[in-house]
Formats: structure tokens, C-alpha cells, sequence
């Protein structure tokens, strides 16, 4: 297509997901479910005709020499498979929030006002490898009551069409539009630049992927981008505090996975526990091939396992591999101040046996995500009990942290009245 | 100030709110209320003061050939500062939202999660000629927590700033920073262009003023915005109705206020009761003056009160005028679909007997506040009980509808443990 036909064909798109929004907001829970049970058991009945589109993709990656882990993404498994009709079933099992009133009270005038949680119309998911993130993001758009516009990345492009084939079978199999959730069938860049910029068709952008993927969407969106950049996240060990305890859940904290973006970057110690803590959390990093990056009373703690001199960026960084950076501090003011300076307001977590320190920390520290005495690996939303997650937020506004389906939602006021008047 | 100057100094003003945004986030209920209480007494004492100030605009905008009704809308006078006192002595009675947790649930692996209301940091407010927005954007911004930046129109800038000087003296003389409300001092439009442009230091922009500046906001900006724009509002008579009800109602709608966003611009009826309902209102709106629009069916009906015809662009139409829009309808179905086509999305209401009917409307229009049975000038901050309003919100994202203390706050999560491990 030449970029006048990708922005018609775009524009189409658009007005079907505009048009689908509508039948989908009125869906009732028992229709919403009937389609992810469908969805379900359509997985699990072509998980041999998928392994097939899929390994079209994995083929083309490895001739196009992508790099083994690259390749790994693409993969569709039997096991994946599985999961996500597991997926789609829980879903099913959720309660439905679309249509529930909060808050319905009585004004002076004698009209009652409450709000009515809605679905927000239609986002657009803009994606890369993970072909599941087709099943994951339609099965959360379908129990929202919202249509969507799926937008993945070329190299799963053939896996990406056989599951959307599915999720569309079960729509219209159970009465409601296919066109609640359309891939985009080109693999044309361009396409993307369409999609971000139709304020009249799409609610809302969530991309997941790169921070420079990330970074030049919210740029160039005209719609809202629900957007999760970095996850420099800290866990700083006050004082006082059950040493054991910290030890375990600070490890846990970094190296239960490297590469996940709630995985501890900084590790904040208070000088008042630094000399019994430090050695017991160094060996086991030390064990682990954990490089750790120090300020210089850190460093001198832990001098017997080869520790290295933080830079100013180390602060900042994300490592998403072995390598925390530590710095003892004077106690909880010095750690919320370090914290909001330096964090992406991703998750950050106090360990303490200070009840007072407990509750500044949760107040002050301005985060997504503020834990006490538990890793900050548990910040996602199947946790935090979201039942699913289409994303994770870094920002303040609409959603904060994961996002499920309350995320996808908003609420519009609801007046009922006997023929009050405005006086 | 050349643009230069005007982005440095609009940098400071920014970097002085982020840093004053942290002070009043961990501010007590008790310091906000007395801010509020000594803004109150300070207005009191200061009408005289205020006077001359707002008389110094006034004179302005006279020599400069403002029409009255522009002129009215600048002038502070006593009373208008009394109800601004009030207002701030109402906010300082309300309940402080922030910090407030809800939601506290354990799941399955022991931690217990929650969300903690927490101010959105730094908000910037455009507006235009009335200078009461100085006060009311302030001392909403000091209930919430958050620090603001305020830059009024360049015809109120005298009485702004005293208004402002009164805020911040407010802050001070209870010990907290007078930087948590700045007022652009400078009337450079360049001015807004950088606020609107600078998202390391203020998260959301709220405009108030005509259509075209808040559209103009709304593409250039940098950060989100809460934005409203048209209220094209419908009172919908549906079949079977209490028609002494109905006509009252849609009488209040309509010409309690013509100039209100909230006011019903367009009328629609149901073909069951259009022959004995409409000639009734007809009468009302003829003896008020007020024209009618009209498809061809109510003309009919209408025929002895001078209708006129309406056209397509009518049905679009936010007159904020005695002109109205009138249509017959087959019933709900019709009613709904046109309100969904042509409708604004801020408010529209059905009067009705009928409880299908009801419920249908209210799952199925798309508008930020839906009402059974009552004035659709209900439509505010105050008479839905959210104690004041910082704008009313047509988007659909973050804040729908009147937005007051909460519409500034976003929801962290917040998650206790004892030391569980993520397996």
C-alpha cells in the first residue's frame, strides 16, 4: 500500500472499531463471556494450526539472522497456547465492572448523582514480537466492552493473523462484531502514524515495547497514551529492621529475574543496619554474579567481594541484567529523597520495622507502586489482583501502575431525579 | 520580557511549583484548612483594596471599547468576593481526600494491596477575563495538595494579581510555600505556550475560556489537558411521560439560563406524546421569546408559535441563546441515536415514566453526565456535591463530566508485607 491507501485503510478501521464500540458497550456480561470461552476453546482446538503460521515467523527471523532471544519472543508454544486460553477462561470468570454505579448520593436539591463505570470506546495496542499480546490485549478489550485496533510487529505478522482469525470467529460466532478487534494487516510503519492520530476513532494508545518505540508514540500521539517507560526501581533497607527478612526479600527483589522492568536496580541501605546487613546481601550477590556498583561506604562494607565505584548514572540506570547499584544513606528522609530524585516512579519499596518510617515512605515517596516489607518483583497486575494486565503506567494521569480492566473503563455521572428544577 | 526571557522564566515558575508540589503533598488536612480559613479573612478585609485594583481593569477595558457584557465579567465586587471567602471556607469544612486508601485486599500470596489518593503535583490553569478563577483554581489546588501555575487574561491581570498576593500571603503566614500558587506575571501569550510545553514540571493543563482557545491548548500541548468544549445538551420527552413534569423540566433546560454550557440546546419528542406535549411548551418558549427550530413534524404541531425550519447543522448547534432545536422521534431508539450522532457528550437527560427506557438510556448515551427526570442545568460541581469545580471535563479519559478535588488527585498503589517472596 502507498500512504494514501494505509490512511484510508486506516481511517476504515477506525470507523468499524468506532461503529463496533458501540454494540460492545451495550454487550451484556453473559454475551462478553460467551466469547472468551469460544476464544478458549478455539486455542486449544488449532494449537497445531498455529504452531504451523508460527513457525512461518520463526523461520523468516532465523533466515533474517535475528538474535536468538528475538527469536525466542516469537515463539508460540503449546504451553503458550494453553496459558492463554487459561487466560481467557479467568477473564471469563471475572466479575463484569461495565454498567456498575458508585457512589449514588443524595444532593441538597433533591436529586440523587452517582457514576456509572463505562468502557472507554476503542484503544489502539501497538506491539512487538509477542504474538500472545494479540490474545492478551483482544480478551481484555472484549471483557471492557471496548473495540481495538491491534498493531503488531511485522516479524510475528503470520502468528498475529491466525490468532486474531480466532478472536474474531468467537465474536461473531457468539452475535458481536469481528470488528472489536481488528488487526492492522499491513506491516507498513505509516500505519502506526495513522493509528496515533485519529482522535475521532481511537480513545487511547498503549504501546508496549521500547523505550524509543515508547518515546517517539507519546511525541507524536494525539490521543492519550496509557505509556510505561522505565522501571528504575529501589528497595531500601531501613533501620530498625529484621535483617533476615530484608536479606531474603531484597535478593528475591533483584535477582528472582534480571530482565523484568519490576526487578530492584538500587539498593538503599541505612547506615544504622549497614554493617550486618551489607556482608549477608554481598555474599549472596557475589554467588549470583551480581556486579554491584557502590558509593564509597558500600564499597568499603563490601571491599571482600570485588565491588565496583558507582558513577552519578548509575543512580539512574536500568540495569535489567546482574548488576544493582548500592548506596548507604543516613535513614528515611535521605532514602524518599534519593528515591524521587532518581527513580522512574516505576515501584519502590521500604523494608522496616518502623512503623512511622512505614507510612512516610508509602506518602512520600512518589511512585506507581509503594510497598513495606515485600519485593518489588510482585508489581504486576495478576498480583495485584487485576485478573489481567494490558499494561503497566508510569504516568499520574487516568491509570497508574498495571492496568487492567478498571483501566480500559471510565466513569460518567448518572442523575436521577422525580422533575427537580435549577432554581 | 523577549521569548527568551519568558522561557526562563517560565522554567522558574516551574521548577519552584514542582518543588513547592512536594511540600504541599505531605501537607496536614489541618495546614490546608488554615490556609483556606486566613485566604478567607484575608479577602474580607481586602475588598476595599480590591476594588481599586479591579477598578484599574476596568477602567482599561472601558478605554479600550470592551463591550459591557465583557466588562461585566471582569468587576470584583464585594459580593463577588464574599461568595469567593465562602468558598474557600467551604472547601477548608470538606473532608481532605488525600491519602486516603481504598480498596485493601490480601491475594493470594499474602501481600495486601490497595490505592492511595495522592495529589496529580502541578496543574496549570489558562483562563480568560473573570478573576475569580485566580481564587477558586488556587484553593482548589491547595485542598488537593497539588501546587499551580494560574495565568489569567491580560485584561484582569491587576485585580489577578492581587488576588494572588492574597493566596500567597495565605500560604506564608501558615507556613507553607508561597510558590504552591504563582501567577504568570507577565501577559505574553508566548507565556502559554511554554506552560503548556514543559511536562517535567506540570502535569495537566486545565483551560477555561472560548472554544478556540481550548482547542488551540489542546493541539499544542505537551501534557495532558482536562478540556471542555461544546455543551450541546438534549432533553429528550419520551412516551409515556408525566407531561406537567416534562413541560417544566424542559422549560428549566432551556430558559432557567441561556448562557450556561448546561443549558438543553436541542429537544427531542416522542411521536406518542409530541401532539399533546409540544404545543404546551410551545407556548412557554413563544411567550419567553425564545425561536424554534424545527424538523418538519414539529413544526407542524407547532405551526401557531412561528417555528422555524431547522437544518442539519441546527442539530449541532450550542446556541447559549433563547433558540432551541426540536425534533419528533419514533421513541428511545431514535432518541438515543441522535443524541449519540450529534450531541456533544456533556449532558443529556430522557424524562420518562418508563423503567426500560431509563435504564437504556442511561447505559447507552455516551455523555459525561446522563439524568432521568431532571434539568440538565443540573449539570455542575456544586449540585452533584463535589463541593466546587475546577472545569467540567467533555473528554473521556481520566476525568469525565465536573471535576472537582478528586478530578486532581490520581490513585498509587500501595502494598503491605511480611517479607513474601515472588516464587
Amino acid at each position: 500500500m502507498n500512504a494514501l491507501n494505509i490512511s484510508e485503510y486506516m481511517q476504515t478501521l477506525g470507523v468499524q472499531a468506532r461503529q463496533a464500540s458501540a454494540r460492545m458497550a451495550k454487550a451484556t456480561a453473559a454475551e462478553k463471556n460467551a466469547v472468551l470461552k469460544s476464544l478458549a476453546r478455539l486455542l486449544r482446538e488449532n494449537v497445531e494450526a498455529l504452531a504451523k503460521d508460527n513457525a512461518n515467523d520463526i523461520e523468516r527471523a532465523v533466515a533474517a539472522g535475528l538474535a536468538a532471544p528475538m527469536v525466542d519472543r516469537l515463539k508460540l508454544t503449546p504451553r503458550i497456547v494453553e496459558v492463554l486460553a487459561q487466560g481467557c477462561e479467568q477473564l471469563a470468570a471475572m466479575p463484569d465492572i461495565i454498567g456498575e454505579i458508585i457512589g449514588m448520593k443524595q444532593q441538597p436539591s433533591g436529586i440523587r448523582v452517582g457514576q456509572m463505570r463505562v468502557p472507554l470506546g476503542v484503544f489502539g495496542m501497538i506491539y512487538e514480537s509477542r504474538p500472545n499480546v494479540t490474545v492478551e490485549a483482544a480478551s481484555l478489550s472484549i471483557k471492557s466492552g471496548n473495540a481495538c485496533i491491534l498493531r503488531g510487529g511485522s516479524e510475528a505478522i503470520d502468528s498475529n493473523r491466525a490468532l486474531a482469525r480466532l478472536v474474531q470467529q468467537a465474536l461473531t460466532d457468539n452475535g458481536l462484531p469481528a470488528e472489536a478487534a481488528q488487526l492492522v494487516q499491513t506491516t507498513d510503519r505509516e500505519a502506526v502514524g495513522q493509528l496515533i492520530a485519529m482522535p475521532q476513532f481511537v480513545d487511547v494508545i498503549i504501546p508496549r515495547g521500547g523505550k524509543g518505540l515508547i518515546e517517539r508514540i507519546s511525541r507524536e500521539a494525539k490521543v492519550p497514551v496509557i505509556k510505561h517507560l522505565d522501571g528504575n526501581c529501589h528497595t531500601y533497607v531501613d533501620d530498625p529492621v529484621d535483617i533476615d527478612m530484608a536479606v531474603r526479600v531484597a535478593d528475591n527483589a533483584k535477582t528472582q529475574k534480571y530482565s523484568p522492568c519490576n526487578a530492584s536496580e538500587g539498593l538503599l541501605v541505612a547506615r544504622g543496619v549497614a554493617r550486618e546487613f551489607l556482608p549477608k546481601i554481598g555474599a549472596i550477590f557475589a554467588a549470583k554474579g551480581v556486579e554491584m556498583r557502590c558509593d564509597a561506604e558500600a564499597k568499603a562494607i563490601l571491599s571482600q567481594f570485588d565491588p565496583k565505584d558507582a558513577t552519578e548514572q548509575d543512580w539512574y540506570e536500568e540495569y535489567l541484567a546482574p548488576i544493582i547499584s548500592i548506596k548507604v544513606v543516613a535513614g528515611v528522609d535521605e532514602a524518599i529523597a534519593h528515591i524521587n530524585h532518581y527513580s522512574s516512579h516505576h515501584t519502590d519499596a521500604i523494608l522496616t520495622r518502623d512503623h512511622v518510617n512505614a507510612q512516610r515512605f508509602l506518602r512520600e515517596v512518589d511512585s506507581a507502586s509503594v510497598m513495606v516489607n515485600t519485593s518489588t518483583r510482585f508489581a504486576d497486575g495478576f498480583e495485584y489482583g487485576l485478573g489481567a494486565e494490558i499494561g503497566i503506567s508510569t504516568d499520574k494521569f487516568h491509570a497508574r501502575g498495571p492496568v487492567g480492566i478498571e483501566g480500559l473503563t471510565s466513569l460518567k455521572y448518572v442523575v436521577l431525579g422525580q422533575g427537580e428544577l435549577r432554581g
